[in-house]
């Protein structure tokens, strides 16, 4: 299976935390990740490459050609690396069908490749609404967007890419005239644009298993009249988000996740 | 490193876990792992080996001689199997020099080699006293088991074993002895037999590290200050017991660790 992170060097202590629960969660699987960076190298990579390496996996690691994005409009204080999720199809390899994007601040905890071999259709990519807790803002995004009238607004944090078809529809000059245009309305720029451009587009797949957003337990155990409890969850999820400012690799992380992120932390450090 | 395990087949599913979370943070490590059952066989065990096997480490399964115990005097709803604990010297290899006891309900989550080594002079076992919640019974138990003048109550689920000198000073007749003499008194026998016996032969643990009551979070945060707070648990605690009623392979099981128990249920089922 193929998997894309996007990240700069501060977050190599969470990837390698969500890369231990990838390999340890999914036995018998093997994985291309590819890394696409502006500040990584093989010796910063090292040993994220060899924890890969040793469960029969292996890292791609990509310099994006700054060249790809010299007309990219820079916004506030995003860097050019803001595009590189969005147009990924631009530097991945030209054959690759298919690419699970993961953010960094993911724990997988349940074999992924049910979700990677969703028949996607003509859909450009399969995500999750965090509907539990953007319900509330769905207007406002709507009008803020000017969004299509789609289901709701996409987190962008797990994206299945139907590369084949991305290729076709989602073009560089779009991409940078939609942020030229609507400059003063983006507040999470390629998460915005994502929704704003191709909500349309998007597949939507079940948040609960997905993309579950580790801060809302108690908000998925109401909406589920009790049902996702910490056994459905622990045995059903496959992907766990800690979203939001607090993150699970700091001190003050707290909740009940917390003791589960910190043993992956603890694991990878081992590795 | 030699580990110890007792229990029933009722017990093999935390047992799975038990080895799955010891594996799995104890990298590099082999572990000869020692069952002493009444009703276990190689086929109920088969997959508990294979666990083991693939880790390069191994189980050796003990149908304890029932004439070892024909002289001991049962009690209540106990079977004699609650003598396997005390009583291990008498069915283990006899040139085995020290062997480490885990109850069945018990995540490893950092490695035990320092526990492993600890150097013990004369004592027969080193254990850990929970304080925070068996100080109020401690009078009690002192005065319930005539125990020596011991720091307290040692709860006997994580048991680090001098077999050599407990080949000398555990002694089957004294052990039935004292059931005999302390039937009424005697509430859970084997830890009971344990502190009344041989209290002031056991060498105290920290208990935040090698015997840490996962129900008691609250309590050692408060206790030391704060400073033993999730981050450091994750980092430095290696026993991590869930003692108590509640056990955590039960529905019903929540808290702060029930996330962490559930995920090695699951990667332990997968195996």
């Amino acid at each position: 299976m193929n998997i894309l992170v996007t990240l700069d060097r501060n977050y190599l202590l969470p990837l390698k935390v969500l890369l231990t629960s990838l390999l340890i969660n999914n036995p018998g699987e093997c994985f291309d990740v590819y890394l696409a960076s502006d500040d990584l190298d093989a010796d910063n990579t090292a040993d994220t490459a060899r924890l890969l390496e040793d469960a029969g996996s292996r890292l791609y690691l990509i310099r994006v050609d700054e060249r790809l994005f010299e007309d990219a409009p820079t916004l506030r204080y995003y860097s050019r690396a803001m595009y590189y999720r969005l147009l990924a199809a631009q530097y991945l390899p030209e054959d690759m069908d298919r690419i699970l994007y993961l953010d960094p601040d993911i724990l997988v905890i349940n074999p992924i490749r049910p979700l990677y071999e969703t028949e996607m259709g003509g859909f450009l990519y399969a995500a999750c609404i965090h509907k539990g807790i953007v319900n509330i803002s769905k207007p406002i995004n709507h009008i803020r967007l000017s969004a299509y009238e789609t289901e709701g607004y996409y987190n962008s944090g797990m994206l299945l890419m139907n590369l084949r078809a991305i290729r076709e529809a989602v073009l560089a000059e779009d991409v940078f005239a939609y942020v030229k245009k609507n400059r003063q309305l983006l507040v999470l720029p390629d998460q915005d644009i994502l929704n704003g451009l191709y909500g349309d587009r998007i597949m939507p797949l079940d948040e609960s298993l997905w993309n579950y957003h580790a801060g809302k337990y108690r908000e998925y155990c109401i909406a589920s009249a009790g049902e996702k409890d910490m056994n459905w969850v622990m045995r059903n999820t496959a992907i766990l988000h800690f979203c939001g400012k607090r993150k699970p690799w700091h001190l003050s992380c707290s909740g009940r996740f917390a003791a589960l992120y910190k043993q992956y932390m603890q694991i990878s450090s081992r590795r």
